[in-house]
């Protein structure tokens, strides 16, 4: 693409040189001797026949973002990087939203304050539109994801280990972090274009339900995470604390291994839910004689709300080495008694997503099995709605912007 | 003995008659049919040559208790309970004064009132007096051990897998608990005698020193525990935060493990101790250039205050899957902030002294590598000096009463 023009079918060379694209159904025409367009093959899930080529510059999209926390959610031009050797351009389907965003969108959070402009969406799916010369796993068509993160060493000890979020020398994600390629901040999902090392792309199995999927990358592995680590087993009792985005995507999961499920929240209207999803049954937080009834009896919790709450009654329903795992609060934790956790060696941890490898397993567990998450679909300018929604818990259960309805 | 004239030497039989029984050294004269004492083999470190019958009544022995959580400690007489057939009954001969003891004879603690008047107590070493019939772990004169707990169901899931302090009928534990066998409440080592199920007297390995052995059976088995539940190694690092009873021990069963140690104390007269305890260094709390250094080194924390304190500084002094485990603070929990733990997948755990089976096996490695306690003997007239000295931090690092000086 020029870089003066905007054209994407305007291609500038590695000398500088520019001219005129060739953008045909299932065919594309590359310029630049580190970049490589693989003709598009079409898989049963691409929707496009049209392919461009790679940009060799960095080129301008449409995003959704905001230019402080009071402002809303607006359209605007950001840049995308020029594709490099081991880059994958892909054309934004669909991004989920996530709580994490509202979190930066409105700077709500003294350890992590927001560099505005800022554009969030951290729960991406996309369509191959090009890739670069090194890249092996994806061709032009293909699906492909991108969660929480986009860049990391990939040569300390915990990127080889597949651990990319604790890269010793620090993981960027996907917004709101300072970006090592191509300096500023960077812009995440709600735009219809993204550059994302071809590493930090998971493939996406054919047949699956894209836009459901879409919250698998933030919501899905970061529940996920946690009962592989904790080692949840078939038969083990685990709750649920919150049943949001992440907590309905936390009961799915738990229930496909074989878990006895318990959900806790605090909206009457959906405990109906509870055996749909795949639990045991729906518990008020208010009901204190249910909470007394199940005290002792959980090897996990994994509380998904995002805002801090009194932690202990759910402390007290853990069992003898029973973990509480906090995925949502981010601010102090509150009202955890040293002795509860004492006398039955309990402990409350966090976990935060997961490296990329335990991601594509998740993601290709979940296809195997037909697990997505319950989704409303909305447009780029129903964004700010959507997130006011989801403060006021009116969401069953996630909310996925449409990009190609925007 | 004679409840009425509480004479050891005047038996009671078990049809309730009444004989004068003969006490001579080395050897014991029995009543009751399901009594059995064993002639005392004294044993090396046995200095007693005299051996008592094995009562089948109730009696009385004198103990150092306070009726109110204003009330200075003083001597009173307290009964203990016939000798059944699994009973042992120890002449004690030094009692470590614990934190804990401190907490219920002052009854501070909102979650575990104190019924008054309490003898408190539970690092216990004594001498065996008389045992019961089916007892085998012990003869008469042999030395053993009584830590944090005297019953529990033994037929529980729990008791079954040697964790008899997380007994699902209830442990009963040294002192301040429901006396499941007696009635009333337990009373602790704070006394001349006790009567203790074999099942929960340790045995106490020849040639150790008994009285700086006596802290094992609490502040040595509450930092063991965590170490190897969580599995402590050669060269990782483990931080000691708090350096009292506890934690001074928990230097040397670290050091002793080929771990790095750091301690954390808030007092720097203790710091020159820490090469001698085998720790690397140690580190004020109000240290900030040093903490700040040790951030994200840590691979297990051991924090043994008594007190809640603000533990934001130390999970960040803990790395990746760090756990910082809680074996002082009863009350709450302070300064935990959610977002440090989920980067991490850090943990802050709790854990409670531990089962007899592991307790034995603590006692067995300090055995054979001469690790004991720190101490300052006191007499039963000075223990309310002892605890005002430990509120103080005026200990290095465990008061023991010396029963025999009593």
């Amino acid at each position: 693409m020029c870089e003066n023009c905007g054209d994407l079918t305007h291609i500038v060379d590695a000398n500088g040189m520019s001219r005129r694209g060739l953008v045909l159904g299932g065919a594309t025409l590359m310029a630049g001797a580190a970049l490589v367009a693989v003709s598009g093959e079409a898989n049963a899930q691409s929707r496009s026949t049209t392919v461009a080529a790679a940009a060799i510059r960095p080129f301008p999209v449409r995003a959704w973002g905001n230019d402080s926390a009071t402002s809303p959610i607006t359209v605007r031009q950001i840049m995308r990087r020029a594709i490099g050797p081991n880059d994958v351009h892909l054309d934004v389907l669909y991004c989920g939203i996530c709580h994490s965003d509202i979190h930066q969108n409105r700077d709500d959070t003294p350890s992590q304050r927001t560099t505005f402009p800022v554009v969030t969406g951290h729960e991406i799916i996309g369509r191959v539109r090009a890739i670069g010369s090194a890249v092996t796993k994806f061709k032009v068509g293909d699906i492909g994801g991108v969660g929480a993160m986009v860049d990391s060493c990939g040569t300390c000890k915990q990127c080889l280990a597949g651990r990319e979020m604790n890269c010793e020398k620090g993981a960027t994600f996907t917004y709101n972090t300072p970006d090592k390629i191509s300096g500023g901040m960077t812009s995440g999902g709600y735009s219809e274009g993204i550059v994302v090392a071809e590493h930090f792309v998971l493939r996406i199995s054919p047949g699956v339900n894209l836009a459901a999927t879409a919250p698998l990358l933030c919501a899905g592995i970061t529940t996920f995470s946690p009962m592989q680590h904790w080692e949840l087993e078939a038969g083990q009792r685990v709750g649920v604390i919150g049943l949001g985005g992440l907590g309905h995507v936390a009961v799915k999961l738990a229930a496909s291994r074989g878990a006895d499920v318990t959900i806790f929240t605090t909206s009457p209207g959906k405990v109906a839910d509870a055996q749909r999803l795949g639990a045991r049954e729906a518990v008020l937080w208010s009901d204190t004689v249910a909470m007394k009834r199940l005290a002792g009896q959980f090897d996990l919790l994994i509380s998904t709300v995002p805002q801090p709450y009194p932690m202990q009654p759910f402390i007290d329903v853990l069992g003898l080495d029973g973990t509480l795992v906090n995925v949502g609060v981010i601010d102090g934790l509150q009202d955890i008694n040293g002795l509860s956790l004492i006398f039955s060696r309990k402990s409350v941890a966090g976990s935060v997503i997961g490296g990329i490898p335990e991601t594509q397993a998740l993601l290709d567990y979940c296809a195997l099995r037909n697990i997505t998450a319950d989704i409303e679909l909305v447009r780029t300018n129903q964004i700010d709605e959507a997130m006011n929604r989801m403060l006021n818990k009116n969401v069953r259960y996630r909310f996925v912007i449409d990009m190609a309805a925007a």
